[in-house]
């Protein structure tokens, strides 16, 4: 594991949970900000959590985690699109059709993907052991599974730790847990939100692993959002889809998409608001909500790419469509080109007038502008004078940059997330098994 | 500018100009090698060559190139899809309508891109000056640029030297100008192959620079094609657009496209041979020895990938399309985890696996399979035994490895060529403009 390189010796990494945060909430309306702690740990009523080592990965690391919740919650999910899935996203998409669960178990250190019909054996047993220890239902269980792809998972191993997992349940032990599913992150991710509903107060709190195979559909590899909200399931579900839309489906790292991607939300009602649905005034707010949750978990996942040292934003402005602003923000922050010119803090614009020039889309390549942060670096797709690009040179020595794409054919924008490519990706990634 | 890394204390640069060579012609009907060579250099009929220091970079590096063919030569080209197009691209699409061309001025340091109308005079002046002082006409000069995109070029430097850059023509001098034409390339990309045709003996030369931004459609930035044959504008074009695309349209370095790639070929007729048209019996064996010199100046492209330490064949099998080994292919070829992997040894099919899933293609989880030379290491999309994947690790120590992917639903085929991606190719482009 290689930690973030630091620019101008000062981390970029300080949005990890627990810390300080200096992007707030964007304006939307809600009242938390990190969450109430309690006990150096997040709390949200009838939620308990539990993170072990079971020996999966060498050493006494955590790797086997789970979240419960002490009444049936309602249930929500989204899956990889990747046509190789791994075997618990198989189970998961068959045990989310009654939209009920009551405890996820995950492990890291290994993906269990390509395993045929072991795999699938194996994540049922790992699923149906914790059901049998918490006395509920199997089909109330999810599991997830991240780390290398290939091997069969120690099954054994994590079937006799299970009890040990159920025994240190703790509502104020959510740290352990999401250390328990962290694999080359160097920091956990964790996020809550609160926000009043009727005489009601709600909240909402999601965990998230995830630092390298970050690409749209999908983006995180692992994120469960936990809500003590009263929700409907085909309400919860489409928020969840909505929400996923603007926030993980907005990053990017390495391009590209892992077998094991998986969001869970599960809402067990104990806030006792009115339960809401798609046409209550509820929805929105609640929507909103989990948009600033997921929206603040999906960025501490780019800004812990793989060997990342700045968090970009390809914010692009003036498209004729969002379709067509979303596939030059993609061409731009997927480029190796523009992603290793950051690193080298080289305020190389050519490359991403290049980039933008391959996109795909229709483009004038005369009326095109592109700021770094504030400084317009290209107007009408040609270079600003050099008192501006010695200005750029400047912005890009920073950790946090915006680069703003102006095309000047229609008022579409969206804007996407990344990072910069750096010798650390490399060296993460030659060795990730060895 | 850097040097690649060795493995195994062996370059895989060996398929230099001028080096023996272990890749032939692929049982191809052709009958030379790397082609006859005359005094160190490549000798094609009618043609003359020069290659000079014309201070646009920096040091005595040659930057400014001449290719002129003693009399008009019928021509044809291919250029960047990017919607952003270099002064010298748009220069040579406007003056190749005619389809007949006496001189190729080209320089390296500057791509004269995102330069406005001034970058369009400037180019109209690097060729008029050219055509000026050869006596020939203005629309018989095609212009190229490589290097840095978004500034200016210095064309009173570039337009004093010209007379200086004529003076040096010489038909043995081919190595000075394919210098004078190299950016990050780290050796010099010059294939030759000849054939008979009838009585006659053709020759087919082709050089090419190129080492980053390189993807489909197109791949290379710069490749000037030389060939003694009298042929048709339209045949001579129908045989490069489609040589193309089975040679410079399947490989890739990092997925970037650039704003400079041109492909020009220019036929003096100087062999003799029956004018070689669509319907001639001749067609099919020139538009192959166009095939086999392209073929391998991609490939030379590859392995000078920016940083490259392997050359990998990606094949893919089975698949219900061509389109769809495409899709399948390219995945793999552009996936930076897997081009990590390859640079670490380290044999994660997996990572192979995740690429074939997401490559859009409805592929069957259950029944691909992954071999790395001829060790399989994934059966119906699962890992085999120990003792292949051992066998794995020996094969991927290698400079040349071929992944073979058979997806088992049809009887299409493709291979895409790519390389590593290393610490090397980080450092390269974090620091080209500086």
């Amino acid at each position: 594991m290689s930690h973030a390189l630091v620019a101008a010796g000062k981390s970029i990494k300080s949005v990890a949970a627990g810390k300080s945060e200096k992007e707030g909430n964007r304006g939307r309306k809600v009242s938390g900000g990190m969450g109430e702690k309690q006990g150096g740990n997040f709390f949200i009523p009838g939620f308990m959590f539990s993170g072990i080592s079971a020996g999966i990965k060498e050493g006494e690391e955590r790797d086997l985690a789970l979240f419960y919740s002490v009444t049936p919650a309602t249930a929500a999910g989204v899956f990889t699109t990747n046509r190789v899935k791994a075997a618990p996203v198989l189970v998961d998409r068959m045990r989310m059709r009654k939209g009920r669960c009551q405890a996820i178990i995950a492990n890291s250190g290994n993906a269990n993907a390509c395993t045929g019909e072991r795999g699938m054996r194996d994540a049922r047993a790992m699923a149906d052991a914790t059901a049998e220890a918490l006395g509920i239902p199997g089909e109330l269980v999810l599991v997830s599974s991240t780390g290398v792809i290939g091997k069969p998972l120690p099954i054994d191993k994590i079937v006799s730790r299970v009890p040990s997992l159920i025994g240190n349940l703790s509502s104020h032990a959510l740290s352990d847990a999401v250390e328990a599913i962290m694999t080359t992150d160097t920091f956990p991710k964790v996020k809550m939100e609160k926000c009043s509903m009727g005489d009601r107060e709600i909240r909402i709190c999601g965990v998230a692993k995830g630092a390298g195979m970050i690409m749209p559909r999908m983006a995180t590899m692992l994120c469960f959002v936990m809500t003590d909200a009263a929700i409907e399931r085909a309400c919860l579900q489409k928020a969840l889809s909505d929400a996923i839309e603007v926030t993980f489906n907005r990053i990017t790292v390495d391009g590209d998409t892992s077998t094991n991607d998986t969001v869970l939300v599960l809402a067990n009602g104990m806030a006792k608001n009115r339960v809401i649905s798609l046409n209550s005034a509820d929805y929105s707010p609640f929507r909103d909500l989990l948009i600033s949750v997921l929206l603040e978990l999906a960025k501490m996942v780019v800004k812990d790419g793989e060997g990342a040292t700045k968090f970009i934003e390809v914010r692009v402005e003036g498209a004729r469509s969002e379709a067509d602003a979303r596939k030059v923000a993609s061409s731009v922050a997927n480029s190796n080109l523009v992603k290793t010119a950051f690193f080298g803090e080289d305020a190389n614009w050519g490359r991403i007038a290049a980039a933008i020039g391959r996109s795909g889309v229709p483009i004038n390549p005369n009326t095109f502008d592109i700021l770094l942060n504030h400084v317009p670096v290209t107007v009408g797709g040609m270079g600003t004078n050099e008192a501006l690009q010695g200005e750029a040179d400047q912005v890009i020595k920073g950790n946090t940059i915006t680069v703003t794409i102006r095309l000047h054919q229609g008022n579409a924008h969206t804007s996407m997330y990344t990072c910069d490519l750096s010798i650390d990706y490399v060296k993460v990634n030659a060795h990730y098994r060895s």
